[in-house]
């Protein structure tokens, strides 16, 4: 079996994804270009069901099973967005979604979950509690488990938000993405190099979780240990799918401080007047930053999503 | 001259607020249409230059003006998104704007209204002080007063968000906007009756400033005295053009309560990520509070603007 998604099975995942999802809106700030020098162009993933670009690769995987495969149900362990993005398509399905979160995630995230109908199991907040729970749940159900990032039907779904903003604003100098487990990311870089091959794909993380930078530099899986951001979408560490996309793929890793992080995102509420998370905000951050020349290029920036508890805001 | 725009006055508005302008997307949300059992179009104005759907209006307004009109710049007093509305569109016309806002405008709007800019005057946050200092700025520079609603052009041009989102979304049984001075709501209605004649227009506001909703009943105008409402955007009184306007091609006012105006808002917030002002929230406010019966209909609804200080949050 193929290991890295040609630009067919996006292309496939498209025809999926484009009947469940919203054809997400692109927008553009005067202000900010005015600020940073460069034309940004925001692809609003924040705007996706279940507000986060989660739902293309949730829903690519559950409508690419067959009906047999489909009939136990499907199941992951997810900080959040993956699990609500895969309970919604699993009820769009009609077939059971099983989730295991950490304790610890944002209670908005706990209730989108319920919300859709999915059996929930919270465990610690470790990656070894999340996998043996999950092992636990796929071995009692024979539920069918959905990676959040390591799994090809997922990434080929995360392509397709980069493929419609390249299809509805033709070419771009450079692509940014943040980076977590590096599902968005292996997908955005396949979709803009097999459409427009000068373009850079450059990622952006926290220095307070730059596993995804050392994993890029020293070309190996470099596990998240005690990462400590704000942006509490991208604490995992890479899958071994998805790094080995990012090192033919991806231009370069960049880190972003907190407090750059924080002046991103508030600059994206007040002046786009969208709601982002702020693992949204760690591409803008890094131009705030001057991590990345955007002087007069054309810049597409996928927002991976919006949800996060609006008691709890940095600001 | 005529007093009342047709639709081919609309459709030139339309011609030159689309050169300045956003296309504004149009957001729809499962869960909301969920809870309220009816299917709703939100046209984002929050998300248009300068955070409000006051840039079509001023746009329309500055650059129908002759070079000789023009020459001697434009002034307005306003509570804020007319200010920064009328500022920017005078400075993408080169010409000057003289602003009176009244001292209590929030912090938000004054700073984006400088920062466009123009020239501020601040005066006591009365009609009475605001009208005044207008007239002596007008009369001491020969600037064109451009009112923020009882005025041709500015219906007019707030008439094109309306007629965007039907030619976007095609035919709706309903169209609701909130009521201030009524400027959004002479311009939507006059864009629905000449589109779709059989479409309903509600308007809506709160019931701590409910001068619209009396003056429509009473058929005069009721001047808007110490209302007390989170909906800042619609302390004033309604212009006499437009409640001509509105007599005729509005078929509802209703009103609603403070709670269900912040329930709204933060529903619109917390479910479709974006960031509306309260004066947004009050339509869906009046729908949450079972005001209009929109069972299974389709409706429109304009999201006004998305101005307000994030330190200050209901929420």
């Amino acid at each position: 079996m193929n290991t890295i998604p040609t630009y067919s099975d996006i292309e496939q995942a498209h025809q999926l994804v484009q009947k469940y999802a919203h054809h997400t809106p692109v927008l553009t700030s005067t202000s900010i270009n005015e600020i940073v020098g460069g034309n940004l162009f925001f692809k609003c993933e924040n705007l996706q069901k279940v507000g986060a670009f989660k739902f293309r690769g949730a829903c690519n995987a559950v409508f690419s099973l067959t009906d047999e495969e489909a009939q136990k149900g499907v199941a992951t362990h997810s900080s959040g967005n993956h699990a609500a993005a895969l309970a919604l398509a699993a009820r769009m399905r009609g077939i059971a979604a099983h989730i295991v979160m950490p304790s610890n995630s944002p209670e908005i995230k706990k209730k989108a979950v319920a919300g859709y109908g999915a059996n929930i199991t919270f465990c610690e907040p470790t990656l070894q509690a999340r996998e043996s729970t999950l092992a636990q749940i796929v071995a009692e159900t024979g539920a069918i488990e959905i990676h959040p990032y390591n799994n090809f039907n997922v990434i080929a779904g995360q392509g397709t938000a980069a493929k419609e903003l390249i299809e509805d604003f033709g070419e771009f100098d450079i692509m940014m993405a943040p980076v977590g487990g590096g599902g968005l990311l292996s997908g955005t870089a396949l979709s803009v190099k097999y459409l427009i091959p000068d373009c850079k794909v450059i990622a952006a993380e926290p220095a307070g979780a730059d596993d995804a930078f050392r994993s890029f530099h020293e070309k190996k899986i470099i596990p998240s240990v005690n990462p400590k951001t704000i942006a509490d979408g991208l604490l995992t560490s890479l899958g071994e799918r998805n790094l080995a996309i990012i090192m033919q793929n991806v231009d370069d890793i960049v880190t972003v401080s907190e407090e750059k992080i924080e002046e991103a995102m508030r600059m994206i509420w007040e002046r786009m007047k969208i709601i982002i998370e702020p693992s949204s905000a760690v591409p803008l951050a890094a131009i705030l930053e001057g991590k990345v020349d955007i002087q007069n290029k054309k810049v597409g920036i996928i927002l991976s999503g919006g949800n996060l508890d609006l008691g709890k805001l940095p600001f």
